[in-house]
């Protein structure tokens, strides 16, 4: 007969809605961010007796998350999750591993009568930032990235010469639509850098590379704009990418006598294809624990 | 004992996701929107015997919406609401009224070295612009608008001197951040005008007095706001404002020993004010079904 | 040259997320809500001026509604909501009209070796009972509701016999899906009756006629459910349906050699038709403000 | 210098929404599905040079989605989830391995007039079902699952005796409310039994167990609940738990003289605690690619 035992553990404060200003001249500065801190360790005791003396409540987490935007400050999302990381791991006894994921959500200063405004902004709205920080006993990785960067294409993109079977009713087509809202994840080789410039950077290659790339498939498309990320940048070790693909539909025209060469779409919600791909180098750094996700782990 | 009678109805098709690219030269134009069309006359028939012979079946209006795309153009979202509206009202006879409410979602080229890209595009992801144009028997209105404009103010924003009563624990404030999520809505008094030329400056003027009004209370700041809308353009009759406040909690980091100077805030997500406001002219022309809306007139 | 200036307003606090329970007795009792409160009357100073002395803030609302939970007790949203709606009208000077917007999300007991659990509960997930409490110095005005109910009949439900146009593509159908997610409200002529009883009577009673009726279009079931309920319940003035039509549209398998005897469909997202109809009786006592609604009157 | 390669990939299509009616007997019987498609095997071609003469497309894989509803039929998600893997895995000649992943959304029958209706079910809207069935060369996987499980004690449930340090402000409680919405999966050590009856003993058992164990920590119960489903059905090699802490706040109302004991609570959206357990056997075969989920590899 099996025992029954505790596996893998771990648990922390979802979603602290944090918002930094600095106001220390009239021109003030926004960082308006989404934390979640994840600890890991051995927590056995409260799982199997109730017994939390090994537990820092996550009540405590969220303290220590609002407390650091002012104490140490928060000027990169990368640098204030390690700074967050390394206090969970290093001077809170039980915990063996932290992992702090954050998302970044941009604002545009308000431009009025020309000038940028000293203390109003607009949300961005456009892709989120994201970062995720993870510091056990045998090193520290950051994982930064992106998502919801909806970007599409009018021309430029093919899908033929596909394999088929006698489910396939697919027409082969030499020009569509391509469209994602993409996810993008790349884990750095090191920590000191400038988290800022490598983002800003990141995100122009991405983009760039979606609209050069004359796509014969999605798949295609998504390895370029992989490699041409770890071309620019050799302290990236490697990038996962995820991308929906936002079927737009050429809407059949012809019953009213009306052509449409590629004018008029219907925009789909679902199904939607779904391509995830890795890139990386054949000598990049083990990830460790980079890729042990917070909410992953579970559907 | 009462007859039970049927009121008022109204049906169509809600949510067509169109998007129309415009690939005359090599530079291509794309405009995204959400129609929803809504027709309004006597369909007592279908209502109470189940006859559908004055019935516009609501997928033929789906199909109206995507071959209009093309057969009339897309260049505007109120020109194209108010062809759509016109034919449904002139052209199918039981029709003796018609909605269209359209949502449209901008895109900003990708910049590629330096370069607008001729057919690359990223969603802007910031405000929706809306409008609703409606057309019946007596005559032709629009509502332009939008929504999901979030905006913010780090300072310049007070709330002091309110009434109070024994349930009153809020303490006033001289300095506090101000931020919401505006809906707005113009009535216009004509239809012929620059549509996206007005759109352009209602949004300017908006943000410009959120930015610049020193707030003593958000109901002062909507008032301002909408009465520079009216000053600056004589062709809008009238402005509705609708504006969540959204609460910026500053965090109490004195139990850590930390001042907290309105640097450090949660931002909340429930329970929020909303406030609401009707800014007009004394001269106003009548609104007749300008207000009714295709959702709003059931919770 | 017009003057500007302001119209309607009103301001309130949405969206406080109320749990009570009652625990006087071993079987504890739980109601879930979501109140928004909304407030009329005269703040024009707040709005030209910013003085916000006939103001009672939103935060003083907030804490209103939570202390009414325990000091007047929450049994019924419809009373809870008048409770408090007469609170602000009566005990507070400005405020001349109030309407309270209520959400209640059911709970069923955990079974437990066959035995209701005394307080343990899974959230019950089906429709959302509603309910609106306007009071202004003309009189009380109550609308019950719920939405979220989504119903659907595998047969029984025609679609045929409607007017055609040069843009209408659709077939005819003599047995289809029929689903929506409903929204019913309907407007009590008093406020002296058993609340629970009349909900639970009038949701049997949508619920029937839907699965009775034979369909020859949604708005015919949408006309005899409505007629049915104000035949049930005479204390009902009126009733205001609006029904989503979810589309399933049966798949197209001939192409693999398949029969589809409507078995297999798609069930899509957008666009979907929006039929709404009032259902109401010869001599209804007028509606005042009870269909003012809290959001609605602006997009 | 380092090279540049392609890594793991897999592609699918995401959300097929399909509704399966059967109908050979007046009293129909219905599932409702949500289906994802990933595959998985050498695809390098198509990411590196654009080549798909091994990519079956998605819109294939969506077609046959559909097929199958009719042609092998769904009566258990589990079972028509294995069907599909081992299509793709053994039909389609360059996939190497499939995961197919499925939501179901429950439906009551409707009563009518105290019998259970043929063809006309309301939405249950209680938890989602889910499963994962994993083909690939080397076997066969399946984990069910269940998730929005929305379940609440109103006593029965303390917080105490946890560590503390600087940023600990918490107060200890013995008398709490207890809420979470459960995410549970579970991976079968065999593909042969009653899927059915398995999903609603492990659902009864988990419920059990969160009614009926005294919590000392919401880690305790999440252990306890997972014991118990392993205690009860050994076909079950190990159970993934994941819970949101739904934090119901008492408010405080001694500031209106009024006591709460644990009768008026807030419900807050964010943050929240996520705590997250395996329980599992001493001697569980291998999972494989069991966990490899289809979106949770990246974000």
């Amino acid at each position: 007969m099996s025992d029954i035992i505790l596996g893998k553990t771990q648990y922390g404060k979802a979603e602290n809605r944090v918002v930094r200003i600095y106001r220390d001249t009239p021109r003030h500065e926004i960082r308006d961010i989404n934390v979640s801190t994840c600890l890991r360790g051995d927590f056995s005791a409260a799982h199997l007796a109730g017994d939390q003396s090994d537990v820092l409540p996550t009540d405590t987490q969220k303290q220590t998350v609002y407390a650091y935007a002012k104490e140490k400050g928060l000027t990169s999302i990368e640098d204030y999750g390690l700074t967050l990381a390394r206090h969970f791991v290093h001077d809170v006894g039980p915990v063996q591993g932290a992992r702090i994921d954050i998302d970044e959500y941009a604002w545009e200063r308000a431009v009025v009568e020309g000038q940028e405004h000293p203390h109003t902004w607009i949300r961005k709205g456009q892709e989120v930032r994201t970062a995720a920080a993870t510091v056990d006993g045998e090193g520290e990785w950051v994982v930064g990235g992106l998502k919801d960067l909806v970007i599409l294409k009018s021309t430029g993109s093919e899908f033929a010469g596909f394999l088929t079977d006698e489910y396939t009713t697919l027409e082969p087509t030499h020009d569509r639509v391509l469209a994602t809202s993409l996810v993008a994840q790349w884990r750095f080789a090191g920590t000191d850098l400038d988290w800022d410039e490598v983002y800003a950077g990141v995100k122009s290659r991405l983009v760039q590379r979606f609209a050069q790339v004359h796509s014969l498939a999605l798949q295609q498309t998504l390895y370029e704009m992989g490699k041409a990320v770890l071309v620019s940048f050799p302290i990236i070790a490697e990038i996962r990418l995820s991308a929906p693909n936002k079927h737009h539909f050429r809407y059949d025209l012809s019953r009213f006598g009306l052509e449409n060469n590629n004018e008029v779409f219907h925009a789909d919600d679902r199904p939607y294809g779904l391509l995830q791909a890795v890139v990386t180098r054949d000598d990049a750094p083990p990830a460790g624990p980079a890729w042990d996700l917070h909410r992953g782990w579970i559907g």
